[in-house]
């Protein structure tokens, strides 16, 4: 088997020429964490001159020459097989090539034999670090072998408390999203969970506890005959709208924990000629790329921050990532679209 | 760093036990490439057994031994990071650990600095071979390092044909698909396409190519004004099915080249209080998991072959990938629900 011999490329030099600035420079902007020191214009064009020549900085050249401590190691469930949930893996990754780091994923589908030997393949290679990421959100059993190395649990939770974890903020998020139909004037406002609460689903748990915290904020109540939990998919999006808009006091808006929900809900409303959303506004949770923006009218909900959640994961284990037991939540952004208004009358 | 001890596990006599077979049945159902010899109920119990114990067979046993041959690199461009393209690792990684080797993945998001430090890598680590995959079905300059280590493209095509490579059979698609509906007794068949055919596109120009050998088999005209061609989205499939079936005289069924396409093409038929598929025929193409089953009706459409063409390209780098620079096409199967009938009547 050949070894590739290392090449010649570009220098800094070549870089600066390029980009009409100095070498020091280019030296700050690509170095500096953030190099805020200097203008946006100059740095992107140091960056467009970094693309266009393939240029490698000294962290890049440094990774191919020694090979073996560049290398910050993915351990997912079937995080690389979960549509979208991939989004992680491009904001680990990208975080990881700022640094001049490559990341190495392996995938275990759950199966605890090819977790162990993944797990022991990437010690052997004395990886900076591991991320252990889940599915989707919930508290995972962390394997043993991830004390002796920096870890992070990401987008779950480690069951034990030992590890750092970095998770969706689904309280917070539950809590915008009702506030914003209530904000729009809503006082009659569902909730169609992704699960029950017995499931602990820190997604169906959160979304649900934002979602009562938002009505007592506004004084209200929370009606049982308004809320009501069905498993995320959109037959039951479909089957609990139907029933919750043709009940004597119908919701005037429905807040769906995650937007297959939604559009279940959306064909219940079809179904009836309401229109969305001037007879029924709808926020979903998720913000799907496949799906939302895609929904006429386009869907209101929630991010999952996945980019944003993989670069933090690396971040930590750049820095170290003390085992400190804590969770640490991001925010779901608020993507507003065309799915909620004021209510057509004040019930 | 701590880097793990070797673990005492269970042993070939503890799975005997468990699954009350001989050891030599035990190891014949592990070691041999089918398994064949057994029933399935024996090799059921058997897998149950090394699941439950967590069992390693030899091969996985030498993979944790030896560290550096059990591996097999899988290079993507974006391919973790793209919905549903995740099913070729998920095949990719199930063939490997069949045979007891790690799949190691490394993104590159088609960054070319990031792609050859991924590659030197992976060859630092001595992969057994590397699977060269791509976003979507396109032709490929494949990176010269590849030449040294067997090599397999994927998803897509090498484009100086130097390297095995293994992608979806797009005309046979297009023919099925186009089949199916002058099967069901349509003669008037529309086809909106996903891309022009100068765009060289694999799908787009194989798709077409299967919609005219089928119509011309079929002894039918293929008429300029049923073919369209948009960009893959809802916003052309609705825009491009409207304009069809307001024309003086509409298609009974229409040919969508992917399942987004024929989702605008459902919204058209719902704005024209159509129905599907009693007043107008639909079939899709990738079969897209958080879409195509959950239209109403459920949509028909061709399955992109991802698990099996992962399956595939590893299959091949442990027979040793010769680069023999043919394109091996994988059919995509047809996926039937609800949205093909028989047209309302002859026109």
């Amino acid at each position: 088997m050949a070894r590739p011999r290392p090449r010649s490329g570009p220098t800094m030099h070549d870089v600066a020429a390029e980009a009409g600035v100095s070498q020091a420079t280019v030296s700050l902007v690509l170095n500096s964490a953030t190099g805020s020191r200097f203008s946006n214009d100059t740095r992107k064009r140091v960056q467009d001159a970094v693309q266009k020549l393939g240029y490698r900085t000294n962290a890049h050249a440094k990774t191919l020459r020694d090979g073996i401590s560049g290398i910050i190691g993915f351990l997912g469930d079937a995080v690389a097989t979960a549509p979208f949930a991939g989004k992680i893996i491009e904001g680990a990754q990208e975080r990881a090539w700022e640094d001049g780091l490559l990341l190495l994923t392996m995938n275990t589908g759950g199966n605890k034999a090819l977790e162990a030997a993944s797990l022991d393949s990437m010690l052997s290679y004395k990886v900076a670090g591991v991320v252990y990421a889940g599915m989707y959100h919930r508290r995972l059993d962390v394997p043993e072998a991830l004390m002796g190395v920096p870890s992070v649990v990401l987008n779950s939770q480690d069951r034990k408390l030992r590890l750092h974890s970095v998770a969706p903020d689904e309280e917070l998020g539950g809590l915008t999203a009702t506030r914003h139909l209530l904000n729009a004037g809503h006082t009659r406002v569902a909730m169609i969970n992704i699960e029950t609460l017995e499931s602990e689903l820190p997604a169906a748990v959160g979304r649900f506890r934002g979602y009562t915290q938002a009505m007592s904020e506004a004084g209200l109540d929370v009606l049982p005959e308004l809320v009501r939990f069905g498993r995320g998919n959109e037959e039951d999006g479909f089957t609990h709208a139907m029933d919750l808009l043709t009940a004597a006091q119908p919701p005037t808006a429905i807040f769906c924990a995650n937007d297959r929900t939604a559009w279940g809900a959306y064909q219940a409303a079809q179904e009836l000629h309401l229109s969305i959303p001037r007879d029924l506004s709808i926020i979903g949770f998720d913000n799907q790329e496949t799906l939302a923006q895609h929904l006429r009218p386009g869907l209101t909900t929630l991010e999952l921050p996945f980019v944003e959640m993989g670069r933090r994961a690396v971040d930590l284990i750049l820095r170290g990532a003390e085992p400190d037991g804590q969770v640490e939540f991001i925010t779901c952004p608020l993507i507003e679209r065309n799915s909620v208004t004021h209510p057509k009358e004040k019930p």
